[in-house]
């Protein structure tokens, strides 16, 4: 059984997301969706809330499982008995962020980082810009996944 | 069967390929190094050394396949029946230049490409280090796997 | 008529501000430099002051017209009949950062990004270096344009 | 008479380069197309087929003029009485390779470099991969502008 | 005499720190490290056990200086009589953001700035993760140097 | 006696590398100019004509030595008794570039890699773009330093 957990804030989740993981069940067996929990740091949707679009999104794929957690990376990867976490990258900014994160992971942990590029027509996408796009009233329903209620 | 193609000149192997594999081996079946042929490109060893030199090293690893090739990598993929291209980065400028032509291979013949992250202490390894410090007789041994024999 | 907006926080508008200004006057017919507000965001000086100073230094160029705006860039552009969006990069950092924007505004709203570099004395210029001096009080004359009260 | 050139080897013309001319032309009056002949370097397609391919494809837009050229680049600016260089790009080694360029060209002749933007979709077009493709007598027709004879 | 600052928040000093201090002092007579007061940053330790922390471990080697300062960074160099500022760099994000700061540097007060590679081994270490790791009470004696007392 | 290696091919010397010698002065004691032989590269000025120019440069400077090598770089410091290797950085593509070579020098002889930001102005500055120059019969003097005979 080959698990890999995708861990983020998904604040909201977007197509960006929706393709890394995807793409990442070609080659685990399981994808075990981390949703983080920070409360330091405010999001625009609750916890709750994110929890639910994702598992309503999912709730016919048994190979994807989702989770809310809040403690360190690693550990939650552990707790769930994974051993990869898969990450999309974007950009030269993305891969020195998860480089560091990465080394530190396998060097604490032995858990190993596996990278998947973002498609191009997705580089731009982020839930920093649909969160921007919502609080003007935008339409953003083509940078979510379809079907998931927002 | 998951099965990924690692393509590379491989002028000689090093330990960053080698972790490469033996990393790709975790979430992998079975891992096919293509062992690129360009006769365009003169190389230190003859292709026949390098293929030598690597089955060699793998030789109880039947997960382990040794191909050389001259065609287009896609076709290469497509020719050992492999989803999957497995590669390692170290840098900003490897990042940036597998993306494009990891675009390219999706579109083209939607075969995915996975990165690993090469180990810090693995970064500054590379076949053209390698080669520099062989036409200076320098000792190479601490870049090249144990028991590959040059 | 070519119109462009250029549109920032100037906090304050500097010598690099300026000089992206005049360039853009050589093929643009007009240049709206549009003053972000945010109300989250906390600036050295207040929307109002940055409008009189801006304006006040180009009091005397009717191709230049300065606005501020709340609104999402795209839609500010649109309703001051602008076409394109002029930046000046300095930095790789610069460089993705508008990448992404500019994707975003070209697949909303068909809007153009125009990049010009900073020329390589202004690359260390920015308005949070010039805060930064003020807070110290430095003298940051050599960092704005020739004429501006600040 | 806002006239811009285009500079490159163009071995061969792809949409990539299709798309930086359709965008220069909502800003220049005039896109002067400078093929880059260079005794040094072997291309794919010898200058006269490149001339004759991109010239067959502007056949009918009277804004943009085809111009082989030997010169530097900013010679060749100036013997077209053309005040600006325009260049698209797509990567962060694109980025600091145009911006040293740009510099001498502003330094030396007064000649400014505007930059757009490559479409995130084209951004792994590029004449090496067509080169590459055309080599093992691959389709590619998808990566040059429609109704260009090859 | 030549005397370098090696100024940071320190937050707390990791191994990455401890390394930049023992190379500079390879080149340079004295090294201060000037440790940041920033009234407006919250600090995991507040100012007096940094300060404390790091002249413990440098109790026995009179050519490090440990001072807090609150002022401009050059100001703080030119009081100490240090004509260098000794920076060590591992990532790209690094780099430029070190090259503005220096170029304003030796603008404003002519203080020349020597950049140290960051081991690869070290690359992966900083502050933020050893603070990240302390709040999840983690073990983070391997990133702080020996004897240092948390 | 502290003293540093400079090395390089020197195609010709420019005012960049010039500036990179000045400032490594202030903190060493001895600065051994080192001019690449490499007889698989063509240079556009043979070797006993750089080594002619940069020592005429330098002849009333006792602190600065000139001497051509064709051995490995770590190997021509150890002979000339230099601890320390000096460089001048541009741009990210420098950036990494000499990451790689620094950890290897370390790695391999203990030799430390100390750069320098190259001044702004300078930053287009390259030895590739003087011989471009040069070719074409442009004048380069504002490149090169003042009174070198070229």
């Amino acid at each position: 059984m080959r698990r890999a957990i995708f861990p983020g804030t998904f604040d909201p989740f977007t197509i960006g997301h929706y393709s890394v993981v995807k793409r990442a069940l070609t080659f685990m067996d399981e994808v075990v969706i981390g949703i983080g929990i920070n409360e330091n740091k405010r999001t625009y949707f609750p916890i709750e809330k994110r929890v639910e679009m994702i598992q309503d999104l999912y709730k016919d794929e048994p190979r994807v499982i989702i989770k809310p957690y809040s403690s360190l990376t690693i550990d939650f990867a552990t707790s769930v008995d994974a051993k990869f976490i898969v990450r999309g990258i974007r950009t030269v900014k993305d891969f020195e962020y998860e480089e560091t994160i990465a080394d530190i992971n396998r060097q604490l942990a032995g858990i190993e980082t596996i990278l998947l590029f973002t498609e191009p027509e997705l580089t731009s996408v982020s839930s920093t810009i649909v969160r921007e796009l919502l609080q003007y009233n935008k339409d953003i329903s083509c940078f979510i996944p379809k079907g998931m209620k927002i």
